[in-house]
């Protein structure tokens, strides 16, 4: 099985996912001021931007990890479904996000329940990802054992971190999605993926075999 | 005419109809206690996991069948456009059970029509993979009439589990919902259609001339 | 330009209007009998189910037309965008005939206004196709003069039976209804463009010139 | 990095946007005149025909510059992003004017906010083409010194015609969506970006070393 509609499945959900979130942000009723009800809404914009960019790495570090891909075992489409399932979801605890964070009731709850879908989609990508460095295989890249292990405590200083959102959600709701939005554009900027995709072009460099 | 296009297209309708679930999860109204509202909305989040894994499935094994595929004519057309209208239809019954899940009305009425839809999905799914192993044509690969008949079997037992869920409901609709979410984890694990990719690797062993 | 990407965006227009036509299905409220509910709710069945076959048709069409081309103008993009816009806006005329023919309230208005989208969609449709019949530098294929009046004729067939659909609203919407469901399963069975795809295989017959 | 899946991502979010527009377009109650409810709601069919045009003209000028891509960079990653986060945002300003041309309620804040969002996608996409035309590394055309002043002129000039429809807002919200249907028909039938496709197919002309 060649990795090309597994990928055009996975551009289908991320894209949709992300722009059904528009969906989340409700036209005010027209008898009342209408840029005073925007400003109101704020942290349907702010959640919005958050989930948006979120989506959008999660898609561009898939698509680096594609990338590298000979092709695509059973195992590897089961974990990316998983995946899929937790990306496709996103537009629901943002919703929820973006509502409670209005009305000011019960924040925390819903900053936690936010918290925790973005730390499940981290978890099922790591997990796609660890996947993906074990299984030499599947790959037309070539990666040694230090450089794999590298690349697995780069992962591991990330997943905590989403995981810290949830508990940051019983401070201040609004901090939890302040990290979550430092987070994007920390990854936005941050070139952890395109390292891997960097040794993509020297394939020759340092090889394994037999590993895992 | 190739079967790339068509794969666009269907790929669209799969990857859709599975986001367009997130849709049926609704946002608690902010005035109650957000955890206690959202574990009662647990038969939404079981019919959502089990409608987006069956898509997920389906899709799996459409792009197995695709990938056998030479070309594509038109009764095939039609039946891949049926197929396709159920899945994008499975949004509206799986929001019909989780509504009569969570109200406990009418659930037996609700359990029956989604499993009316899985059974519909299982019936045209199967004429597609019917029509695709019996006319030689159409694929790059050779099937013997001995692996004709067993790929043709192994259907043949799906179908009834699908449709037995109709019967289930008539017991419990939460029982019916269990046996799809058991199928649809069976159906991940097993390697049914993986066999036919096989033999895609190895399509000199047994030649099978003008067979149907 | 190749018409690769034109391909793209305009499979992702007809699947995602394809499939957004099951927003328009309504979960009845949890307080009646679901059946009896359901059985009320035939018009918004068979109005998704014409509408999709619809969508699922052109889409074919649009699939045998792109298969002939070399490459893509900016009329043929801007005529190709028409197409999309109406078809986008599919989903809209479907979700008011459906309510109207549930209230029986104003059907004859609801009717007409459907079969006006239809008629648009054919109009729109057949002025993508009149452009690439006779614009030959687009096309990989060459079409004698005599074929292409022929496939103007077959075409000239059709368009008005879409027109004549918005009249018979004024008798009765559900015979409208009916004439665009016959439509549909008539262009499922009839053959109209793979005949042009057959050409696409023996394009050294019937050479023409310099035509248009 | 080749720009092929970015570009399906992107066909992606495009299509969605522009076809969830039509859930802009709300059912007018089974129990008044449905035509002249219709009637009433031509501010939702113009900002709609309006923001799809849009939508559609930007794709297409998406398609021209990729199709002049080598490869993409994590920069021009983030850049798309951006645009890609308007795009999808453009169905919310588009409901707002049109819930606020039909109640004649609040009508200039509505217009501003909709150019506001035009605008952030004029200014979201001459950022991506800048970026373009001067990472020549990055593309597979060679351009002038001479050629990309020119360029950038013609993208000056668009840039605060769209902004002064923000103004134009305090005048009329009709005024101002006229513009921007102006605009979008100027663009339909203006052939800019395929001045550059032309380039694509001289390569050898006029050679430009080393520049920015």
């Amino acid at each position: 099985m060649t990795p090309t509609r597994t990928e055009a499945f996975s551009d289908g959900v991320f894209s949709i996912a992300a722009t059904l979130l528009v969906l989340d942000l409700k036209v005010p009723a027209a008898n009342g001021d209408l840029l005073s009800a925007l400003t109101h809404l704020w942290p349907a914009y702010a959640s919005y931007a958050v989930s948006f960019l979120t989506i959008g790495i999660i898609w561009m570090n898939h698509h680096t990890i594609f990338a590298h891909l000979r092709r695509v075992d059973r195992p590897l489409q089961v974990l990316n479904l998983m995946l899929l399932l937790v990306v496709a979801v996103i537009p629901f605890p943002t919703a929820i996000l973006a509502t409670y964070l209005e009305s000011g009731h019960d924040q925390t709850a819903a900053g936690a329940i936010y918290g925790l879908v973005m730390t499940a989609m981290g978890v099922s990508f790591g997990s796609l990802w660890m996947y993906v460095l074990r299984h030499d295989a599947l790959r037309r890249t070539l990666i040694s054992p230090a450089r794999k292990r590298a690349l697995l405590v780069r992962f591991a200083i990330g997943s905590p971190i989403y995981a810290a959102g949830i508990g940051l959600a019983f401070v201040s709701a609004r901090l939890s999605l302040l990290v979550y939005a430092a987070l994007a554009v920390y990854y936005l900027v941050e070139p952890l993926p395109s390292e891997i995709g960097e040794r993509h072009e020297q394939p020759a460099t340092d090889i394994e075999v037999g590993s895992t």
